[in-house]
């Protein structure tokens, strides 16, 4: 049980996660715009052969790497461990793999279950070759130095989120009263939306229904770059989070979007 | 007044494009990501001195080329000419280029106005390196043959539209209708939606409040790779359309569609 950082040097670790990305990215240009089919999941979502093939590649390259560690990925759930677990999604954003948008992404999280922590988050975009990697010690948008933007202020503040399907009515409600008081609006976009965030081009993200696999990886990309992401009641994301997740350039920003979420 | 077929081959005509969205997508892509300032035009749409500057110099290569022919554009309005018309839309997605979101493009279409015919069309994405042209012998994707899915039930079909925000209320409860019964319906795209479907990656897209040099540069993209392109009234587009556009990978889809629409 001894600390990670023990056993590996920050350059090792973040060696293995682009080894990791590099594996997923592989298995997933293979198929994207292969007129690939797809299966229903229980809750409707869909999935392919190339979800599965890749969740089980990292799993195989993590497993043989860290056997303690436990592994929960989207597709073949909970494999228990020590103190460390990864969380994957293998490809978040598969309608956009499905219908050739190349908006999808892989997410890879370490988090100690001890304090909560994620040592690490990336998000990677192998049909653009765009890729984050966040740890506390900062935020790499393709090996350079990625900072958020400095809007501070709701009205300068381009905001994202993927669809309006995914809100509650109520949710929904929320969402639309807060981005009309945005500069502008814009959807579409799963991971990617956090990676843009990072990077200093959009300002806020909002969403909801995401999963601790969904939002895990964000939580060192957002913070490594100087910016916020918590639940819509400012605390911070766990796995038992509900979904509800904002990410904003920085705490002015993020307690205006609050105070509007929160009525 | 000569036809211009008799004054130029296919073969010169499609570089001539390829040579416009060549110099366009240069500027695009100075400008992308450069944290580029912008302005509201009066119906609230933003603009940036990259749409300015493509538009500039699309005209300056149009009108040294084809001096007589007249020139649509979304920037600077429209330049009187002879029986044929170019419409240019220098940057599609705006908001998706202000936002660093690769997913803006560049529209451009060569129009007969005698018989309202467009002659060819082009979509081109800068920051993908993707481009589909098409005529009426057909739709390259990066010079390759593109061509629509064979999807003919709505229930297999995946529908695009870019944003709510562009429907009134009712047209809005229209496509809501439509959209539900698809396979699953994603937001966010712009002309790249077109791309997708002219290449069979999705097979229905809806959009409302398209303006002339939005739409023109898609139909001979979509019936080139064996779509199909119309109002929502089933009637081919013309620069009078009232910009409600439905393109569909084939005939038996765009009944179906257009039933529900017109309830």
């Amino acid at each position: 049980m001894d600390d990670i950082q023990d056993r590996l040097s920050e350059n090792e670790l973040a060696s293995f996660f682009h080894d990791l990305a590099d594996a997923a990215g592989r298995i997933a240009v293979t198929h994207f715009r292969s007129n690939i089919d797809f299966e229903r999941k229980p809750d409707l979502s869909p999935v392919t052969i190339a979800d599965r093939a890749i969740e089980q590649e990292l799993r195989r390259l993590i497993s043989k790497r860290f056997p303690e560690h436990g592994i929960l990925g989207e597709e073949t759930g909970s494999t228990p461990g020590d103190r460390y677990t990864w969380y994957l999604d293998p490809i978040d954003g598969t309608k956009s793999f499905i219908s050739g948008m190349p908006l999808f992404g892989t997410l890879i999280a370490l988090a100690d279950e001890r304090n909560g922590a994620v040592i690490a988050g990336m998000i990677d975009m192998p049909a653009l070759a765009e890729r984050w990697y966040g740890t506390p010690s900062g935020t790499t948008f393709n090996d350079a130095p990625a900072r958020v933007s400095r809007a501070v202020n709701l009205e300068e503040a381009q905001i994202y989120t993927s669809s309006p399907d995914f809100f509650s009515p109520e949710d929904w409600a929320r969402y639309d009263a807060l981005s009309r008081k945005a500069m502008f609006r814009r959807f579409g976009g799963d991971c990617y939306q956090y990676g843009l965030l990072a990077s200093g081009h959009c300002d806020l993200v909002v969403e909801c229904s995401l999963k601790s696999f969904d939002f895990m990886a964000l939580v060192p990309v957002i913070e490594g770059a100087g910016g916020v992401i918590c639940d819509w009641e400012g605390l911070p994301l766990t796995r038992h989070s509900d979904g509800r997740v904002i990410a904003a350039a920085n705490a002015a920003l993020l307690q205006q979007a609050l105070a509007i979420l929160q009525q």
